[in-house]
């Protein structure tokens, strides 16, 4: 870290902070300027961290030098992460596509669009059992039930499961149906679910908050990590802006950031990102050509008819049109699909 | 809600629109304009929001005309909820002041500073033992020894307790040592968190989440409320914006919202709504003269050698001036301190 | 628009509103609800806009329907406009490259830049005579000299030429050395700059703001086409969010946005919008198989040595890699690069 | 500044930004820690910010220590500055109302708002000849005929006129009538516009842009005082954020920050800001309270009337209710109305 000190600190206050900084084991050493001092602190950040020195008289502000998180980052593990999901590849290169229903709302819906996914190329089926909704009175899933559905359709058609775990005490009971747990952007900072997942092995795909940053994002995956469990994913599923036309913004940027900083997988859900279906596509394939490591898709038989996101969902149809882009523009790259 | 049809929308789109709607059990009111047709739906606008027509073709925008949420509304309760916590009311022209530490740290420094902040006028003891840290290597809260030492403070100097629950598994252990849950901001949209803390009949503050809009921030307390508890009180506590010279950015727009949409009490937290001390008593008193009912204020005997937010955290002899000026003011303004 | 009334507006308040409306020369068409009460208005949306009803006694709401912006619409003009640059076309599936430097340093650089970016496939050359600089103590640019250069070094590499303008009294000196205005995004809603550039008929590339939403875009756009100039081209580069690794996002679902809104071409600027030379390429890329119809770039034959935006801006090698990428995709799409 | 290395930044790496930075006539001071170098930087920041060495192989990022602006800080100018326009003073504890229309519509609307608005409180008269709207559709001003109401009414009511300048062609025209220019949220960053007030001696009102931090503010002060003018009052008017049922979200914490950063005054404008006229006084008396230097308020004969902006416009007995409140709360704190 570096410690500002205010252009009128004393050289008593300049004292008391350095010797605050070695009295924790730190090594201070001030460079003195013609108006301002600055004290550069080597040693671990997160001690400085515990034991601010903000408040000490004269100090200006304490800027960070050290990433935050460790085990998430790229210094920490040069190569790419891959994730293996019954043999399914994600990261690395390979590209995953995951993709059904908003919700399960029965089991013909869901068997029927598994079929249709899986035919088109989507390996992970997708569909919630429990639904955040922001409004107690929409609907919120068939637990359990939706569940059951989920494991019969994936093991029918040959595919693994993605759903939300929303609350620490659902793990036990989805981890007997799931092989990826998914937790939403509005708990991306439910730090007790998130050690609750680092306590799993079982892969954790983890949204980012409507209003975070990619170093807010990867401190959430430090969570996980820290707790024992290394087989994180990342999502990008749309940042709250200002813009209002579509309801959220897909943030395309973090993908390069993402492969800077960190070694682990990123997938782009462009249906929860966009919630316009004429988005899905552009954004889906822009998001494979910028370094993504997969998709997420909704798609329903009947968009008309569903009971959550119907406006964003795909129809069979376009969702077919869809991967068949995404196909050749994999090859294109050199690029496998999962 | 209205139904805007695209300026090309055929009549039969027109029509199918129309029919869906009631088929849902609702009254169509198609208005023809030269370029545009609108529809306007009479009816509980919760069975459109559940299905959706924004699939159908035709449709360009679908928008709300009803508040989202019903129990947290002004026009569902006319007179201010007033809450009741030991005798000490909340709302309705009351200003409440909670202070303390921001974690418990120890015995001795708790009891030090609830003596100092109920000498000074604070009826509310706050302070953290379960602590949300967005580092995994910060310090996490002493748990329900923190919890002890609170309610043990709180006996001794005759105040009331507030502190976080951050998981619905510990609602049962805070509930012996609390007499106010506290919900924070990156759980505000924890709708299974919200659901839980709806079965008990403790009063809830709940804090705005940092990229809530006023709507978001009832819609989350109408989730407690329609679980079964009415004792909701809402908090400010700084949204993000794009200024960073303060950590966070008080709302204080807010207040007099929640006062035209809502019945609920709202706090203001300055403390960590601004991040510097220097801060924290100009937004109280902006707070206390908007409007608000009461006041979250961190007060540390030693902010030098804080284990959390130090630099925000009062001195004694500082919260003191503060609250000699807050009833200065409420006195001038015919109100009073509970 | 839609006049939404409070829930307990009397009959006196709604007739009031209704009389206003009519007496517009608009058609008012209340529908009674069991709550509310709402009222369609048929006719010249500005005209309820100029003399808004908001003020009157149990209006809670006022919900506008048509868009703001007409001759950009696409309902105006359903076909792509297609803006032709001395032969160089821009819009209607064409993909354009401008490329060069940040500032014109002087007239060496400027000429090896062009020459460069020219063989690599850009037809049109930028670099900023006048800029926008954030400080009053950073370069402002060579003026007049600049453009000069520009010019000379776009006759001599056969391309042509977009350069800023920052105020309505430079237009006519720009105006003899630039074919394309370039208006930046602090600019956006510089309305008397936007008239003035309406009235000239050369081709305008209007950058958004960086809080602006699609719609504010295309309202200042509407502004340029209002005064009589119709060659307006769009261009994202990048808004402002919370993200610090970036030094904005670049948006790159506005461009099917832009696509169902509007006729106008979108052109994506990675290089301003990201500030980092890695993330250039991916967000160019990914701009263009989301639709866009150009990409803007800053070359730079020594970044370590540039005058201004040198982390971001790209070596020679760099930008050849990245414009045979381009072609390729380009190719692989069935579109051609003007 | 501080330069950060990245963690396997090699010694060679080093060294040629060490050499780099002498060789702008700066100091370099490394310290090499376990993980990390970082090299201080002595000198004047803004060579290191106009020859940048980020492009420097090895570099992860530079970080500023100094701010970014001189004469507008407190640490150039330790006492408050006092604005002195005809004798009204601003800044320095004394308080200041600016009232009026929001554009000046006619005649006897302006004499009529004028003589109310003095006889309450108000020394300066605000109101609008050339208006900044988002649609090319809406009423623009009256342009010069609307300044000379303007000075007409001032000298009438013995009052000082604000109104805003959109262009530098302007200055000139609006220098005979105004007595303080008014810079627009929009232009905040037209640095031409700035510079240009610059070499005027008026005092320059300058309203903070929707997305800009206190330090952008600031640097857009730096500006006006840089090309020679001093007399610089800043107004915050409400930043966007994703609040919507307020028109921007005004920033109260902005001004105990620009208290600490800078000399100059700061005045609110809570009828810009809120857009709603139920929010306008409660976010004023915050402002008082918070340490602003003075409000600005829209008043209208008859807002359901209009030409711009009525549902935020106060009417006579409202704008008489909130300057009594005012008057007592700057009498209770010992401050003096100008």
């Amino acid at each position: 870290m570096v410690i500002v000190m205010k252009n009128n600190a004393t050289e008593e206050q300049i004292k008391k902070v350095i010797e605050r900084v070695e009295s924790l084991g730190l090594k201070a050493h001030p460079i003195y300027g013609q108006e301002k001092t600055i004290i550069g602190v080597i040693g671990d950040e997160n001690i400085l961290r515990a034991h601010p020195v903000n408040p000490y008289e004269g100090v200006e502000e304490v800027k960070s030098i050290a990433k935050p998180f460790k085990f998430a980052s790229r210094e920490f593990k040069q190569e790419d992460t891959i994730i293996d999901v019954n043999g399914i590849k994600i990261g690395g290169g390979n590209f995953v596509v995951m993709a059904g229903p908003c919700s399960v709302e029965n089991r013909d819906m869901l068997f029927e669009t598994a079929k249709r996914v899986k035919e088109a190329g989507a390996s992970i089926l997708r569909g919630g059992a429990f639904k955040p909704r922001t409004s107690p009175y929409d609907f919120q899933g068939l637990g359990e039930e939706g569940l059951k559905y989920l494991k019969e359709a994936a093991i029918e058609y040959n595919m693994a499961v993605i759903t939300e775990v929303m609350d620490a005490r659902d793990i036990e009971l989805i981890d007997k149906y799931a092989d990826i747990f998914q937790v939403g952007a509005r708990n991306m900072q439910n730090f007790t679910l998130l050690k609750e997942l680092g306590k799993t092995d079982k892969p954790v795909m983890l949204k980012r908050g409507m209003a975070a940053t990619v170093k807010d994002l990867l401190m959430a995956a430090e969570y996980i990590i820290a707790s024992g469990n290394k087989n994180v994913i990342l999502c990008e599923r749309g940042i709250r802006t200002f813009e209002t036309y579509t309801r959220n913004t897909v943030d395309i940027n973090i993908i390069p950031s993402v492969k800077e900083l960190s070694h682990l997988p990123i997938i782009i859900d462009s249906s929860h990102g966009t919630g316009r279906r004429s988005h899905v596509g552009p954004i889906a394939l822009a998001g494979l050509v910028a370094g993504a490591d997969g998709s997420m898709i909704e798609v329903h038989p009947s968009p008309e008819n569903a009971l959550s996101d119907g406006p964003q969902s795909l129809r069979f149809h376009e969702f077919d049109e869809l991967m068949s882009k995404m196909k050749k523009y994999l090859e294109f790259e050199g690029r496998k699909l999962s």
